[in-house]
């Protein structure tokens, strides 16, 4: 066991709201949930578990000193994983819809019914993998004020597209019920103080009634934004914030060696 | 309308057997695949409306002489476009679950009823994605010798990868049932003569007992790779070979100018 790796101190439980939660799943259960307290890939399990009231046995991760019980199951360690009637279930983006059909007599549903809805949720949660991830990593991670300028507008783009495509009253994305493409964006959207509090001029969202022409794009944001905030299954899985800042602090000085921030700096896609 | 773009003159309609079943869906219908003879994108959608055996209008498209009808639709323009009830549905990642279940009588069913195996389904649907297809793209595009070698070793490692998730009997990805992970990857595999074609030492999947060590992975994609070459509703949308040879020409000459050949250039993900 190293202690080189930067991310090896990281702090090793929940804590906040978040630990209560693990707390009430830590005796053993059929489903096990690999997770890591800090991750937002994770935190969308999380979330999901939560809202849905499946049971299951919270195991804390520290991803650079995995357990051999979850390499046994998923021989890329990942978190998420699920252990799942003996069989690892992995890769969050496709996790919601598992839970949905694994546990089809729990309520709420996090996918709708219609075809067109479903096709549009897919649409959208795959919108969140391939534009407003990468564009979250880039922009904390850029150096240069040129870079950090260019990636904030970009990453601003992506949230207006994304407002627009949003049922118009809400306040979530597809209307009064949350769902799959809500779950799939709050843990991001529940980090966003990182960029007010590590690059100057912040994330740049405009304050109420300062959004210009896009101003009822933004007000519908940030509708989204307030009501993910408040959404009890979000707020209880979310730890204290002193413990996320020596986490964002190196994707702030773009030296994370998460398999993420490593892909997107050699160009590859989210893994 | 400009002759400058390379890809400006393309040949403007399916050949071969591809043209039989154009011409077959020419009457109007409800249902519009907005569609591209060349296109492994549409030629998904395409598998999948003819295994099905839905009713829908073939609309051929340049992409590169978009009609206003396709853009007033998706203003990105990208074929395959579906209109459905008036709408637009694109994205050929999520269009084979959409005609599941927007066509949920039509048989057979491309996707299957166990949890589990919906959750395979997905993730290597996403591993086509994020892997196969930009593999694909960078292998034929790889110039130099030395690269066109890691690119090779790249790709035919995640042709193994699939291989190996697959059932064993076979012939298909889940079994004996052709389904959503053989219509995401049939097309590339029908364009896999390109190498052969175009790069020196070709594709470079060993020949039947030449797999050393990995024989037995070779013979199950091998299995597949005939099992798919032989399925009807693959083998009606495939154009003539001689058609889609100055298309790829620019591909392997890494001049080819379509979003996902830029947009893996500038090192971003499949758009």
């Amino acid at each position: 066991m190293s202690n080189n790796h930067p991310d090896a101190n990281i702090h090793p439980e929940a804590t906040g709201p978040a630990k209560a939660t693990a707390k009430a799943h830590f005796a053993p259960c059929d489903l096990q949930f690999y997770s890591g307290w800090f991750c937002p890939f994770a935190q969308r399990v999380w979330i999901a578990l939560e809202e849905k009231g499946i049971q299951y046995q919270y195991i804390e991760v520290n991803p650079y000193h995995k357990p051999k019980s979850l390499l046994d199951l998923n021989p890329r360690g990942l978190v998420p994983t699920l252990k799942w009637k003996d069989k690892p279930v992995y890769e969050s983006s496709v996790l919601i819809q598992f839970l949905e059909e694994a546990y089809p007599h729990h309520s709420p549903k996090l996918m709708p019914e219609d075809p067109y809805l479903r096709w549009k949720v897919r649409v959208w949660t795959d919108f969140i993998t391939t534009r407003i991830v990468p564009g979250f990593v880039r922009f904390l991670g850029a150096q240069d004020e040129k870079l950090l300028e260019e990636q904030r507008e970009e990453f601003l783009g992506h949230l207006k597209e994304i407002a627009k495509a949003m049922d118009p009253e809400g306040p979530f994305f597809l209307g009064r019920d949350f769902g799959a493409v809500d779950v799939m964006l709050a843990p991001w959207a529940m980090r966003f103080w990182a960029f007010d509090h590590f690059k100057k001029g912040g994330l740049g969202v405009p304050d109420k009634g300062k959004g210009g022409e896009d101003e009822e794009v933004w007000e519908r944001w940030r509708k989204w934004v307030e009501a993910v905030k408040e959404r009890r299954s979000v707020k209880e899985t979310m730890s204290e914030r002193e413990h996320y800042l020596p986490v964002y602090q190196r994707y702030a000085d773009d030296k994370a060696q998460s398999q993420l921030a490593k892909a997107l700096r050699a160009g590859k896609a989210v893994p």
